[in-house]
């Protein structure tokens, strides 16, 4: 039901092309999945989403535990139905918002207890927990219960992260009874070589389906993010799944895929877009610039989405400067738009084994920012 | 260019239906006119709302003026290029808002000069100024400068404001020069026969392509503006366009309908959208009612829009619970297709000398409220 099928690997880097079955549908890697946190990817309709190539979208189970609470999600019908998406949905454990926004909380070798930063009430997550939550929400695609430090944390920590994350990985590896769910193991261990290393071999007994490198994205610079990579990625299977999670901007996606990544998830062209930001062939862009107020041009002439169809600068700057809504809806498509064209093009250059020269062109047109 | 052609006049009402030529394509009567204040039908796509049968908009002068001023709009290839609306756009001539948000004005026979709201600007708004406003915008139907008094003004204030709004519309109609655009002029009088009787004779005179009933929906009661209309329509030309500005709920329209309006615009529907309060085929409903938690039916079994076709009042329930944005924009969506439903059902009701059977209907059927 999860058949991974590696088309070709550039001959260049490790960059690999391929196709990933899942139960609603075939996911074209490398992937970028966009986040819709609550079962919304913010300002944009479901069927603009698949109009934006988004083949294969991600939802938080922390958040969506709190509300609607997975019951509710599965009385109306499950994550597919529930938000209108008829393809893969990815969740993720809830580990890494327990940790990241958790400041009421108590872990131990069993559990992460916190509370809620709704309304304070007390979620008790186990990796058992974490397992029932995410079958009932339903997804295709689901993730073991992780411990994600911050990436300051000392030694002494992340080795006990990994170790609590090996050990929470076996209970969901035995709690996990879905079949038309793959459950993926999370790869910790910071930015050191045998840290990963400890977590990947414990990890890799377990046989899953697919693997994620957790622990990246929380702090540490690109540098240290791309040589993590350097090593961890060749410790995972080549014939199954690999996934960045939380990563980043396009350029953070090309040296991943460089790196022999697949999947990808990142909130950052939907939360830039609200905040006027919008990538383009050129580099980021702040919408509310003054010298876009009477630009009738497109915003990015080498842009097919829907946005840069129909309207100009000038419009769109209005629509910050005034602040309605229809600015982050139009510029969230359009940058949704703009990672799914990065991906695009990239499954054409490892085909043709061009990644590296794709890298190359991509860091040469960005001259008004990453 | 403005031909109106009177299909059908109902046999047991005023109410009456036809098709009014635009330069930017024909409207079907009676029309609803969704409201894109600043140049945006707040949370819905362009295409989105025509596909809500919408034919013809509205955007606000005042709004505009302000940010991101008419010259500006200008630039941008004139308010059908700028917000991405290739259909015909009615402007208000800002002189509603100047009333309505004016706290700080002063009016004399000349003019009205106040200060934005929004940082303290000076407007100086003549009855020219709002003629070339207005030109400059480019909308198809463009409004004279009218004096709106607060409903409880006493008789002297209405007397003076119907003065000042005939001496304004003559000059509005001696200024405004493009012939692409139909200029109407509006009849004031408050709910007072003799003076809308004498605002309509002075109008009447100066020969509008079309004329606006103002001065209602300001806080009398609904059967006071209906009274209003009964004597006020038969006033205005038969042969020519009726619009009647800024009403209001569906029982409304169809009750300025049956006394022969052709033309209506209502922030309502996504105003009410984004307050979690949606239109349905058996009155109003708030969204948020603990009830739809785990309703797996759409919204309104009986709509054909977009939203309905796609999500549970579940989804809608949490989207609005949680705050995301694709709440008003599905509501909005939903509440702008019932209006259109409803302008279409009374153009066929008329069209079979049902009118009054319809809003017999209507009201039998809203049983969870108006």
């Amino acid at each position: 039901m999860f058949q991974f099928h590696l088309d070709h690997t550039d001959t260049s880097s490790s960059a690999r092309c391929g196709r990933w079955e899942t139960p609603h549908g075939v996911v074209e890697t490398p992937a970028f999945m966009p986040v819709g946190t609550r079962g919304s990817v913010k300002g944009v309709w479901p069927h603009q989403l698949a109009e934006t190539g988004a083949q294969m979208i991600l939802a938080n189970t922390y958040h969506l535990t709190l509300r609607p609470g997975e019951k509710v999600v599965q009385e109306l019908g499950g994550l597919h139905e529930f938000m209108g998406w008829n393809g893969p949905i990815l969740t993720d454990s809830g580990g890494f918002q327990v940790f990241s926004l958790g400041a009421l909380r108590q872990l131990d070798d069993d559990r992460v207890v916190f509370k809620s930063h709704i309304d304070g009430s007390i979620l008790d997550l186990t990796p058992a927990r974490a397992m029932q939550i995410q079958e009932d929400l339903g997804a295709d695609c689901i993730m073991c219960l992780d411990e994600c430090p911050p990436h300051d944390a000392p030694v002494s920590k992340l080795e006990e992260a990994v170790a609590r994350t090996t050990r929470w990985a076996q209970i969901c590896r035995e709690t996990h009874k879905r079949a038309d769910q793959a459950l993926f193991g999370i790869v910790q261990g910071g930015i050191h070589p045998q840290l990963r290393e400890r977590s990947a071999e414990g990890l890799l007994k377990l046989d899953f389906p697919g693997y994620a490198v957790g622990g990246l994205s929380v702090g540490e610079s690109p540098e240290e993010m791309y040589r993590t990579l350097d090593f961890t990625t060749p410790m995972l299977p080549k014939e199954k799944p690999r996934y960045l999670m939380g990563v980043g901007r396009p350029i953070d996606i090309i040296e991943g895929v460089l790196r022999g990544i697949d999947l990808f998830d990142c909130v950052m062209p939907t939360r830039n877009a609200r905040n006027a930001t919008a990538f383009t062939s050129h580099g980021t862009v702040k919408m509310r610039n003054l010298k876009y107020q009477t630009d009738r041009e497109p915003l990015d002439s080498e842009c097919d989405c829907s946005t840069c169809q129909q309207f100009s600068r000038g419009f769109l700057r209005h629509l910050f400067t005034v602040g309605e809504m229809l600015g982050p809806m139009l510029l969230s498509v359009h940058n949704l738009r703009f990672y799914q064209r990065v991906v695009t093009e990239l499954r054409s250059a490892i085909k043709s084994n061009s990644a590296q020269e794709f890298r190359r062109e991509h860091l040469a047109r960005m001259r008004d920012g990453p």
